[in-house]
């Protein structure tokens, strides 16, 4: 059997989700809530000793990090639906872009998500409250950051951000102008990657990520929530919403 | 036939140099000079727009990214010698740490390299020559990193870079210490990845990086550069010094 431990279905919490329900497996949902900040509880940092979701259990055995756990799933389940290319070339287009995700893509827009949402979740606790849930962070930058969402991140920080959010749909959306996935002619893990990190911005980010602004990205925005397995998931798996300037 | 664009055998163009070697193939080394910002002309652009190395070529298709390549070299050439262990959970430990080299470990070696010898390449030049050559660069971020290299970087950044080499340092010789390789059991693209940023830390950081205060780590980069192919790569693949202080 199967376990998921996750946040509900947005930005890496939905790779695994979304490839989970696209190959249809048989698995144990483990829902964990950010506003009680379970994964920095000592039950899951036993799980996982980095205090970061998601996680997949497997008869024991533990992988983490989402991108590592998509490609997971493909090699140790190999179903008839396939979300990585069959060719080598395909595999190493599929795998830059997840690499993009992961090393550039996610990072702005999560900035800015915790200015945004994130931060004003710790702002009802005191200076006390806040810092022994920060000590119990085992990664160091996650503390700096946690302090930074919490203060409001300086505005240089956030100018850069979303510089590099604009380079980022503009990359997705040039390609997707011209193709219909980011590897031409299959639905992957590269698209799974990238959707769940940018389904969304048409609500956060309307003057980048619309019809008229970002057509390519947007009629894939679209047509992915479109697929059975998408919605299947979005019907599922309950959504936390962190604060209420985060409602739509 | 394959065609490698690559500097000298370190850090990321160690990478695929490495797997080539350890693999046997059959392919053409095309050697780029940094001293001649040869991965910035025109030419290479034409190959790899990011104007980064390395870059594989291989009849036509062209695949970019360190990583990518490695696994891209195990995916379309399959030879006796294995690089990615065969279970699904091997490989995703191997993941694990090939992406833990190129999201944390490499980024502040780089930095310190930077600051210790690339930025010493372009103080020759005039602020007009300077900016000619940045004006050619098509990654904005790079643009930058090659001013604060030139400028040199901030204090805070240093130190900043220098806890993060030792957080580095740190893991890999926890993990060194009860392993003989990265993924337990076989040498992989996992050990490739990151010999690759760590050899040459012993007389980089010497206080880090020795028999007494990382006896794992030591051990295991001893025990990489005595591999056959490594010690081929060595005395095959010529080494550009781009700045004397480099130089040991």
């Amino acid at each position: 059997m199967l376990k998921l431990y996750s946040f509900g279905p947005g930005a890496n919490s939905m790779k695994p989700l979304l490839t989970l329900y696209e190959k249809g497996l048989d698995w144990e949902q483990n829902q964990l809530d950010p506003r009680k900040f379970e994964h920095h509880s000592d039950w899951y940092k036993a799980i996982n000793p980095r205090g970061q979701v998601p996680a997949l259990w497997d008869d024991g055995e533990i992988v983490t990090e989402s991108t590592v756990i998509c490609e997971y799933l493909e090699d140790e389940y190999p179903t008839e639906v396939k979300l990585r290319p069959e060719s080598s070339y395909g595999k190493a287009q599929m795998r830059v872009w997840t690499k993009w995700v992961d090393e550039y893509f996610c990072w702005c827009v999560s900035t800015i998500g915790w200015h945004r949402y994130v931060g004003k979740m710790v702002q009802h606790l005191s200076d006390e409250e806040f810092e022994e849930r920060v000590k119990a962070i085992p990664i160091p930058e996650q503390q700096v950051k946690w302090r930074n969402a919490r203060a409001g991140f300086p505005q240089d920080v956030i100018d850069e951000e979303m510089r590099k959010i604009a380079v980022s749909v503009k990359r997705l959306d040039d390609h997707l102008r011209d193709n219909e996935w980011l590897v031409p002619g299959q639905y992957t893990l590269a698209d799974i990657c990238n959707f769940s990190i940018a389904n969304g911005m048409q609500h956060g980010y309307p003057e980048l990520v619309s019809k008229e602004a970002s057509p390519g990205l947007m009629r894939w925005i679209e047509q992915i929530n479109d697929r059975p397995a998408v919605k299947r998931m979005f019907g599922e798996v309950q959504r936390e919403i962190v604060h209420e300037n985060e409602k739509r």
